[in-house]
């Protein structure tokens, strides 16, 4: 067999013990709060039947999905015809699957397969990667975990705030303070098409005001006149576009728009909107916090892309860091119907997990003591210490130490510099002298000092660190 | 879009929360003995190239690997020639990537890419799934995790060692106590070829004999001769097959056929085969345990098939189980060599997750309390109970007690059944008389019982479950 230079598929990437370290205490933060709030863990199949995965994502989506070539002689089914006709007809024949594309479609599709063992309403928590075409590019990766929460089977708005209180528990945790958690309701935004006179634009009008930030309310008027809104329209939007004010006044604001004390409001839908996201206040302030404290900023204009939301939609932005929305969900009222099960209302979001490594990493923020993998390790001096310190490595395992024998008696700086490169933060120096006194030197290996303890004072002493 | 019936691929599995807490547990388990032992965890992509792949686990091997069909036009590349000539020709053609089929082939790519970064010897665990497109049937999936532990870079025997103590301490976490490590070392198996007067025939040897447990020695000894072994090599092995002792008695009965203590010995490797095996009992004895105690079994007859294996050979299984061996491994010399880094020998083993599940389920041996994930559920009657049990739920989780609200006032019969169904061991019940009295009745569903009790008192008594 030839020798060969390895590589990895681009857009996809190795993470080595520096990284896991820090990427697993993100997931076990995230974790930790999804169970404390009820939320159970699931896991579906990397491969998912392509009849699952088409016709879900659009048609650039289903171009991103990775397909897998049927095992076997897959040319049988295929004939020269076939393969004439070009690569889109061709890969239904010859892949019946792919990869997970998202965690959400494979959640729907378990809902509709287990939905007689399933209690609803069904609090699932979902940490898995997903696979992606995409070009990679800077922060865009092929190969990306997703970790989502849902909550399927229930229309009550208290999850809409129990997310809210559990973005606010996980950024707690990653001593993150300044960030701003958008919410906006779909049916407000509903509201706002119909009483600017623009009724069952709602898709287009989004499309558009979801690139406010990124491009200015000039040119989002601009693509409204484009898009075929009225002068009408688009001169009444903009007024809803410049708006600003605290919640009351965006409440009392929204509720002069759709006539809501008239007796021929503009908007009913967009009242309704308006209710539910002042039930969702209702339990915020029953948890005992003021939006302000839980950084939740009610944007009208906030209107996220995927089409399949239809009530509470949220967005998080960490704040003095150029990433861009580091969580993001919404409620959606028929997400199994495709898979025939009508009537599941669910509300869920997703954290990027990606982007908050990136945010922690960028604001100093990773907790040195979590990073710590070995807590101590023991320097050999010749093979018959090596065999001596066995014994030690035991005790200290048996206490529930982190720690390991360097596995050679090989020179001292040799595995000075292994217990370095590991950022290990203690070492214990055992030679044939150490042996008769029963007493070994204990090195803080940042601050350089030592001293000569027993195995039961290191122990003693490494236990309380 | 057409309503269909989904389902999931053969051969892969959806974990619904019952199996995941119970698969997690296992994870958990064996992750905190591989950190506690030193060992860092890695991660390494799904997709790999296909060159990394291709040739190294053998001709079926490399039809068992699933391919990623190229993104955009694959077409493009292709012929109708490259079409007739069959799919084995067409395949690399159209499909430049495949899923991971095992954990040991990354590993060593990862080495071989970062070797100027790694501090040696590196000490490496990992957990994810591979992908095998084998035929389905009970206990054998197409998807299934991995766990393997390995430390490459150093020669040392501790290592071998270390293996037997972590496999004695997962399983004693697991409360696994009746099993058997059996352990032997490829240098005695290349001894007993060159013993028995057919040298160079270890390979054969080895494949043939693994079969013993299964096809007893009379089928063995034929597939020899059928191998082309001569008649004397087979009755030299007969005795072999056939021995029974102590560790003691099994080092005294190679040491005679090795010609260990002759002036011209018949096997020096079968020799260092021995010095090696007895330094990793060494090791073993300066832990504290005789082979004994660690359930350690010297078995001159373990062969293992695969063919990197060069050192010393594990294999566990569980006894009063059909099932079959639950962890295994070896030392091999030369991992990273068909990737142009020769000489980095190493030592690594695999925990077969699937069955370790079986085996704790067939023994009822999974731990209640690990299992419960929400630990107390409120049942809200009305409405305006579920807004004070908002703050209920708060103080709980400030506890850290993982806990529920249900989310609508619902019949108390749907809530309680919600309750069971999720297994969750407590509920409170609040309505309008236990927000004017603050005094909450607290139900142990398992036992059927309740009392009244303030929320600091649920608090303090959950705490300490």
């Amino acid at each position: 067999m030839a020798k060969q230079k390895p590589s990895i598929p681009k857009g996809t990437r190795d993470f080595g013990p520096d990284k896991m370290v820090r990427r697993n205490y993100i997931f076990n933060t995230i974790r930790s709060v999804f169970e404390k709030f009820g939320f159970l863990p699931l896991e579906t199949p990397t491969m998912e039947n392509l009849s699952v995965l088409t016709g879900k994502y659009g048609d650039e989506g289903d171009q991103l999905l990775f397909k897998i070539l049927n095992s076997g002689d897959f040319t049988e089914d295929a004939t020269h015809q076939d393969f004439d006709k070009g690569h889109k007809h061709l890969t239904p024949i010859i892949a019946k699957k792919g990869l997970r594309y998202d965690l959400t479609v494979p959640f729907a599709r378990y809902v509709v397969m287990n939905r007689n063992d399933i209690a609803f309403p069904f609090k699932r928590y979902q940490i898995q990667p997903v696979w992606r075409a995409d070009k990679p590019q800077k922060g865009r990766y092929r190969e990306f975990y997703q970790c989502d929460a849902d909550v399927v089977g229930t229309n009550s708005l208290l999850c809409e705030a129990e997310i809210v209180m559990m973005i606010n528990e996980v950024f707690g945790k990653f001593k993150l303070n300044d960030y701003d958690i958008k919410i906006n309701n779909r049916k407000i935004l509903t509201g706002i098409t119909e009483a600017i006179g623009a009724e069952g634009r709602e898709s287009d009008f989004c499309v558009a005001i979801d690139k406010l930030d990124k491009i200015g309310q000039e040119k989002v008027l601009n693509e409204l006149r484009q898009k075929g809104f009225s002068d009408e329209a688009v001169d009444k939007t903009k007024p809803v576009l410049e708006f600003k004010g605290n919640l009351e006044e965006t409440i009392a604001f929204l509720k002069e728009l759709f006539g809501a004390n008239s007796e021929t409001p503009t908007s009913s839908t967009g009242i309704k909107g308006i209710e539910e996201l002042e039930e969702v206040f209702n339990y915020l302030s029953a948890y005992g916090h003021s939006p302000e404290e839980l950084n939740v900023d009610f944007d009208i204009t906030l209107a996220r892309g995927l089409s399949y939301y239809t009530g509470a939609i949220f967005e998080v932005k960490v704040n003095n860091v150029e990433i861009g929305s580091v969580s993001g969900g919404g409620r959606y009222d028929n997400l199994t119907g495709v898979f025939g099960l009508d009537g599941t209302s669910g509300v869920g979001f997703s954290f990027g997990v990606d982007r908050i490594y990136d945010v922690l990493e960028a604001l100093d923020l990773f907790p040195v003591e979590n990073l710590v993998s070995t807590q101590v390790m023991i320097v050999q001096f010749d093979k018959q210490a090596g065999l001596h310190a066995v014994g030690l490595v035991k005790k200290l395992r048996e206490a529930e130490i982190k720690s390991e024998l360097y596995p050679e008696a090989n020179k001292l700086k040799k595995q000075m510099t292994y217990a370095n490169k590991k950022n290990i933060p203690f070492v214990i120096l055992v030679g044939s002298n150490e042996i008769e006194s029963q007493r070994y030197a204990l090195k803080n290996m940042a601050e350089g000092n030592q001293e000569e303890l027993t195995i039961d004072e290191i122990i003693d002493k490494l236990s309380k660190q």
